[in-house]
C-alpha cells in the first residue's frame, strides 16, 4: 500500500514540468511571443507593481523616454509658474511686464532658470516665500536630474541581447537521419561565453479524452557552446525517442505545436548574464531544407554574413 | 577505536544544517517574519556597521528618505546662514535689509542658491573669507548632489523580487495521499529564470527530556522551474520519510511548527539573482483544502489573475 | 537499422565543439587576435546593433573620449548660437557689440553657459522664443551631462583584467615526459578567485583527401585554482592521448596549429566575473626551454617580480 | 614504459593545490595579512596597471578621499586663475579691485564660481579669449563631478562583507576526539545566502632534506549552510586523515604553520557575491578551550551578542 503510494508520487515526479503550468487546456494561444516574451496578461497585480516605474522608465522606446522628460519639464514649470504668479508677480526682482500673461510667462522661464540651476539672475526671488519655494525648486531640479541620471545609465547599460534567431526552423537530412534545425548568431560585436541552448515541444494531446498541452525537452545534438563567435546551428536529432518522430507538417498543425527556444549565456564585455527566448509554431517549420553556410574566409579573417542567416535550399530528407 | 571516532563524526556530517545553530532552544520565537526578514536582533556591531549608511539609504521607505534630503538641505542651508551671518552680512552683496532676521533670511537663501549652484547673483560673496566659504559651500552641494544621485540609482536599481505567496499553505488530496501546498507568483511583469525553492521544517522535539529545535528539509515534487510566467503550486507530498506523515493540527501546534520557504531565480530584464523567503507558522495551515486554479485562456492569451492566489476549496484528504 | 542510425548520431554528439563552427576549412587566418578577440567579422548587423553608441563609447580609448566630448559641446553651442542669432541678437539682453561676428560669439558664449547651467547672467535671454530656447537648450545640458555621467561611470567600472601571458609557450621537460607550459599573472592589485583555464589546439587535418580545421581540448595538469596571488604555470603534459604527442615544430607549422587559451574567475574588489583569452601561433612556441621563477621572499613578504614573465632557460626535453 | 609515465603524471595531477605556487620556499612570511590580503609584492606592473586611478579612488579611506577632492579643487581653481590673471583681469566684468593679490582671489573666486557651474555672475568673462577658457572651464566642471559621482557611487555599492571572525581558532573537544573550531558572523543586517567556507593548512615540510611549503585542504564538519543569520562556528574534526593529527603547539610553531580561511556568499540585498579571508598563525591557536554560545532567546526575538564572538572557556581535550 505504503509502497504504491510511494510509486504514484516518484511517477508524478519524473513527469517534465517546465514553469508552464500543468493544467493549460487547447488553446490557440502561443506561448511565446515574437519578440521572446510569454503571452501571459496578469491581473489583480497591486498597485505598487502596476506601477513599476522604473521597470517601464527603463523598457520603454527612447523617443517615447525623451518625450516623457520633456513634458515632465514643461509640467513642473508650468506649475511652479502658476504659485509664483499666485504669490505675486511683485516678488520676482527684474520682471517689467504689465500684461498677465507676459508675467506668467517670465514667471515660467524663471522656474525653468531655477529647475536646471542655470539662474541667470536677469529674474530673482525676493520675499520669503518666493525665494523658499525657489529653494524648494532648485532642490527639485537635482533630484529629478539625479533620477534622470540614474535612468540614463540603467537604459544604457541594460544587458540587451542582439541573438538573430533564424526566421524558420528546418527539417533537414542530418546524417542517416533527419533533425530540427535552426541557426542564431550574436549580432553584436561583443563576445559571448558559456552560451547554453534547450528547446522544448509544446503540444496538445488527446488524454482520456480531454485535450491536454504537454511539454517535451528535446535533446540537442550539443546544448552548450564555450566560445559564439560564429553562427550556431542548433540540431535536434529526429531519432527513437523524439516526440518529432513520425510527425508529418499536418499532425503537428493538428496537435497545434510549438517549439520554445530559450539561450543563456554570458557576456564578455560588461560580465553580464544574458537571456534569449524564441518560438517556433508549426506554421515556421520548413520540411525538407539545410541551412547554406554564412561563414567564409578572405584574407586572413572570418567573415560572417548575418543576413544570410535564413538562406536555405532544398534538400531531400532521409527514408 | 579510531573506527568508533570516525563514525560518531560522520554521523554529525550527516545531520541537517541550514545556518541558524544548532544549539537554539525551545522560544515562541518565529524565525522568519512576514516579511522574509529573520526573526535576529544583533547586538554589539562595531559603530562603523551600525552606521552603515548606504544600506539604510538604500532601504527606508521612499516617504522618510525623500524627507531627509529636504532635512538635511534645511539643515545645511542654516548652518551655512549662520555662519555667513557670523562674518559679517556687508560681504553679501545685494543684502539692503536692516532688520537682523531678515538678513538671516536672506544669508539663507543666499546659501541655498549656492548649494544647489543656482546662483541668481542678485547675492553674491565679497572679501576673501565669504567667497572661500561659498566655494566651498558650492563644492559641498556638488558632492552631496553626487551622492544623492547614487543613492537614488542605488534604491531604483535594487532588485526587487515580487513574489506573492498565498497566505496559507494546505494540506490537500494529492494522488493517493496528502500534501503541503503553497502557491506563488510574480508580480511582476519581468519574467523569472531558473526558479528553485527549498522549504524547511523546524519544529521543537523532546530528546533526551530536553526540548530541542529540530530542523528537516521536505521533499519538493518539483524543486526548480526553467520558467516562471505564470503560478506555481509547490507541492511536498506527505509519504513515507516525509516529517509530517502522521501529524495533525494538535501536534503540529504543539511542537511550535513553522515551515520556511526559500526560494531564488534570476531577473532576465536587469540579469540579477532575486531572493526571496517566506514562512508558514502552524496557525497558517489549512487542513482539507485544495487551490483553484488561476489560469484562464481568453482569445489568444493567457490570463493569470493574481488577486485569486488565495482561492481554494474544501477537499477530503485521502485515508 | 535504428540501432545504427543511433550510433551515427551518438558519434556526432562526442565530437568536441567549442563554437567555432565544423566547416571552416584550411586558412591563413589567426582565430584569436594577440588582443584575445576573435578574428571575426560580422556584416550584415542591423543599423541598431552597427550603431550600439554605449558599447562603442565605453570601449573606446580615453583620448578618443575626451575629444568627442569636447567636439560635442563646440558643435551643440555652435548649433544654438546660430539659432539665437536667427531670432535675433537683440533678444539677449547685454550683448551691446555692434559687428556681427562678435554678436555670434556673445550669443556662442551664451549658449555655453546655458548648456552648462552656469548662466552667469551678464547675457541673459527676453522674449518668448528665446527664453524658451535657452529652457531647452538648460534641459538638453543637464540630459547630455546625465549621460555623460552614466558612460564615465560605465567607462571606469568595467570590469578589466589584466592578466600578463608570457610571450611563448615553451616545449619543457615535465616529470619524467614533456609538456606544453606557459605562464600568466595578475598585473593588477585586487585578488582573483575560482580562476580556471582551458585551452584548445587547432589546426588543419587532412580526412578523405580534404583539408578539415579540427580542434582539440588539451589536459590540464591543473584547470582551476583557488587564490590566484601570484603566477600560474599553465601545463599540458605531453602523453598518451595529448594530440601534441610525436609533434615537431615543422609539423606544427605544416598544420597551421594555434593554441587558444580561455580564463574565468571573479574578481573580488568589484564581484564581476572576468574573462581573459589568448592565443600561441606554431612559431610562438619555444621547443626545449623551461621557465625560471619569478617569486622570491624578501623578509616578510613574497615578491613577484612581473617583468620576469618571460625569463626562461634552455632545457633538455626528455626522451 | 608508457605506463609509468602515465602515472607519474596523474600522481602529480593528484597533489592539491590553490594557486599559491609550488616552490615556494621555507620563509617567516605570512600568506595572508591580518586584514585578509594576500602578503605578495607585485613589481614590475605595467604604468596603467599601476595607476590604476579607478581601482584605488575606490578603496583609499574615506578621509584621504574627501581631501583629494579637495586638493584637486583648489589646484583647478589655482590653475584657471592664474590663466585668467594671466590674460588680463580686465577681461573679468565686475573686478573693481587695484592690488594684484585681490585681483587674482576674485580670479580664483570666479573660477570657482564656473568650476561649480554657481556663475552669480558678479563677475563674468568679457572677451573672447576669457569667455572661451571659462566655456571649457565650466565643461571641465561637469566633468570632473560625473567622475566623482561615479566614483562616490562605486564607493558606496562596492560590497564589503562585514565577516567578522573569532580572534582566536580553537582546539577544542568535538564528540568523542578533538577538532580546530573558530567562529565568524555577518555583522551586517543583510543577509548572506549560500555561504560556503574552506580552510588550508600551510607549512614547512622537509622532503629529501629540503624545507618545502606545503598546503592541505582540512575537511570540514560543514562546508556549507544555505542561510547565515546567527553565528557559525566551523569545525575541522581531527580525525585519522587530518594533518593536525598528533601535532602539538610546539610542533605547529616548529613548522611555521597557518591556517587560511576563505569563505564565499551572496549578499540578498544587492545580489552581489561576496568574499572574505582570513588566516590564524600558528600563534593564534588555542589549545583546550571552547566556545560559549553568543544566541539567546528573548521575548520572540533571537539575540546575537556580537561583542562576545571570542568569548570561551577552557575545556579538557580527549584522549
Amino acid at each position: 500500500m505504503a509502497h504504491k503510494k510511494q510509486s504514484l508520487v516518484e511517477k508524478e515526479k519524473k513527469r517534465q514540468d517546465f514553469g508552464f503550468g500543468t493544467k493549460a487546456t487547447s488553446t490557440q494561444a502561443r506561448l511565446v511571443k515574437a519578440d521572446g516574451d510569454f503571452n501571459v496578461i496578469k491581473l489583480g497585480q497591486s498597485f505598487e507593481v502596476k506601477l513599476n516605474l522604473y521597470h517601464r522608465l527603463i523598457t520603454m522606446h527612447w523617443s517615447r523616454f525623451v518625450g516623457l522628460i520633456f513634458a515632465f519639464y514643461i509640467l513642473l514649470n508650468f506649475i511652479f509658474a502658476v504659485i509664483y504668479y499666485a504669490i505675486g508677480i511683485e516678488h520676482l526682482n527684474g520682471v517689467f511686464a504689465q500684461n498677465g500673461l507676459t508675467q506668467f510667462q517670465e514667471a515660467f522661464f524663471f522656474s525653468s532658470q531655477t529647475l536646471t540651476t542655470v539662474g541667470y539672475g536677469q529674474i530673482s526671488p525676493t520675499g520669503f516665500l518666493t525665494s523658499m519655494i525657489a529653494a524648494i525648486e532648485a532642490l527639485l531640479g537635482l533630484m529629478s536630474f539625479a533620477i534622470m541620471t540614474g535612468l540614463l545609465y540603467g537604459r544604457f547599460s541594460r544587458p540587451t541581447p542582439f541573438i538573430k534567431f533564424s526566421k524558420k526552423a528546418l527539417i533537414s537530412p542530418y546524417l542517416d537521419t533527419n533533425a530540427l534545425m535552426f541557426r542564431c548568431v550574436n549580432e553584436r560585436s561583443n563576445q559571448l561565453m558559456n552560451v547554453s541552448v534547450s528547446i522544448i515541444l509544446s503540444r496538445n494531446e488527446e488524454v482520456k479524452g480531454n485535450l491536454i498541452r504537454k511539454y517535451y525537452t528535446l535533446d540537442l545534438e550539443r546544448e552548450k557552446v564555450k566560445f559564439f563567435p560564429m553562427s550556431w546551428t542548433i540540431v535536434h536529432p529526429i531519432t527513437k525517442g523524439s516526440p518529432l518522430l513520425g510527425q508529418t507538417p499536418e499532425s503537428l498543425a493538428a496537435s497545434d505545436s510549438e517549439i520554445v527556444v530559450a539561450l543563456e549565456g554570458t557576456n564578455d564585455t560588461l560580465s553580464d548574464p544574458i537571456y534569449a527566448r524564441h518560438s517556433y509554431l508549426y506554421s515556421e517549420l520548413t520540411w525538407g531544407a539545410k541551412f547554406q553556410s554564412i561563414l567564409e574566409t578572405e584574407g586572413d579573417a572570418y567573415i560572417l554574413k548575418i543576413q544570410d542567416i535564413d538562406k536555405c535550399e532544398s534538400a531531400i530528407l532521409n527514408e
